[in-house]
């Protein structure tokens, strides 16, 4: 099944870019009359066929659309300290976009040693995973901000959770949280949160959570945070 | 805490070997009398004093010991095909290792792109997670086996399951599995199992199932696969 990302996509037909012309015609050897697949990123999928199977600027008629393809029954924002190694951030991006998640936010935190990311490098790659894992919904990434800033605006989730390593006998994430509600989970850097970012979140409502017995990697705590959100949400 | 993976560890003293001599009084700057811990891959964790600072050949003396330290409180066994390319399948391999795996079986499937594997090179994979984990159990990582052989030999998990996406409405892994029980799960290459592979699992007592409602890449059922087993089994 090929699905291409259309984000403009208006009315019954739809010019592919010319990267994705190319990709269609020379490389999937698509031809006129075949069937694709177009989706906006924001619930919508598109059956289209292709009118015109130009190399440079493939032209589609949309057959028919599915709104709310996938839509999935709870919000997920995780709040994530990019590694040292962005290589393993991209991973985590990836993974979450595969197995389903909606918001992700960079966290500049005390014990970063990251301090900038590229936000369109790293869309791309949510583009592609969610393009390759078939969703219709492309997750949201925000640009990177400090802890602290974070902390402080208003967030709605219903289970607001600080995982961390600092202690032992931490309520497992997944007692704490609920089916149904909307979840935002902080998961600190290599070295993890410091006891005053802990505190800072215990103290705007945030329940601090353990998310394994085992001591993960940063990317690693964002995708079973992101797997155990969905398990409990029959995902 | 820094851990060393000595597999034939006897009696109260061991001698580092050179690389890892080099690693510990070099690299790390450790001196006599400093602590470190090595561990067997076997559950016995080793609290030593270095003896000899010699960057050559450290030697270290044991002070006290930690046995089944860790122990996981059921077996874990995923067969999974190696993914094209091998880069996803050692991230599968470290991840696993992090949140907790037993066993791991290569499995050469009729869809498999990747032939072979380099079980040393896997095995450097398994021991550098199991210490940066904080890990005394290593996972077995055996010969890749044609999915067939693995199927007729004889298996002794309580929950031998295979996970597929041929079909919709497969009961979800983490209602067939159930807490304290030997858990055995098959995952198919890119491209998934034929319908051949799948009957002949079933007709050999194995149980269908889905690992999600997401299509997920081999190498990320392998991970959900180890996280959901082990949530469900409180680790």
């Amino acid at each position: 099944m090929q699905i291409f990302y259309a984000p403009q996509i208006e009315g019954d037909e739809y010019r592919l870019p010319e990267d994705e012309s190319k990709h269609c015609i020379r490389v999937l050897r698509m031809q006129l009359g075949d069937e694709l697949f177009l989706t906006d990123g924001r619930g919508n999928l598109h059956k289209a066929r292709i009118a015109d199977d130009n190399p440079k600027r493939c032209l589609v008629q949309i057959v028919s659309t599915q709104h709310e393809f996938g839509k999935r029954p709870f919000n997920l924002h995780i709040a994530i300290a990019p590694t040292k190694n962005i290589e393993r951030f991209e991973w985590f991006l990836e993974k979450a976009t595969e197995i389903g998640v909606d918001t992700i936010t960079p966290l500049l935190c005390d014990r970063s040693e990251r301090k900038d990311i590229k936000v369109d490098r790293l869309q791309k790659i949510l583009i592609s995973a969610m393009k390759q894992s078939v969703k219709a919904y492309l997750p949201t990434i925000n640009a990177i901000q400090p802890f602290k800033n974070f902390i402080k605006s208003t967030h709605q989730a219903d289970f607001k959770t600080i995982a961390h390593c600092n202690s032992w006998d931490l309520p497992p994430f997944q007692q704490v949280i609920q089916r149904g509600g909307s979840v935002l989970v902080l998961i600190g850097p290599e070295g993890d949160f410091t006891p005053a970012e802990v505190n800072l979140a215990l103290n705007s409502g945030f329940r601090e959570v353990s998310l394994s017995t085992s001591r993960l990697r940063t990317e690693t705590a964002g995708v079973v945070a992101c797997h155990t959100a969905n398990l409990i949400n029959g995902v």
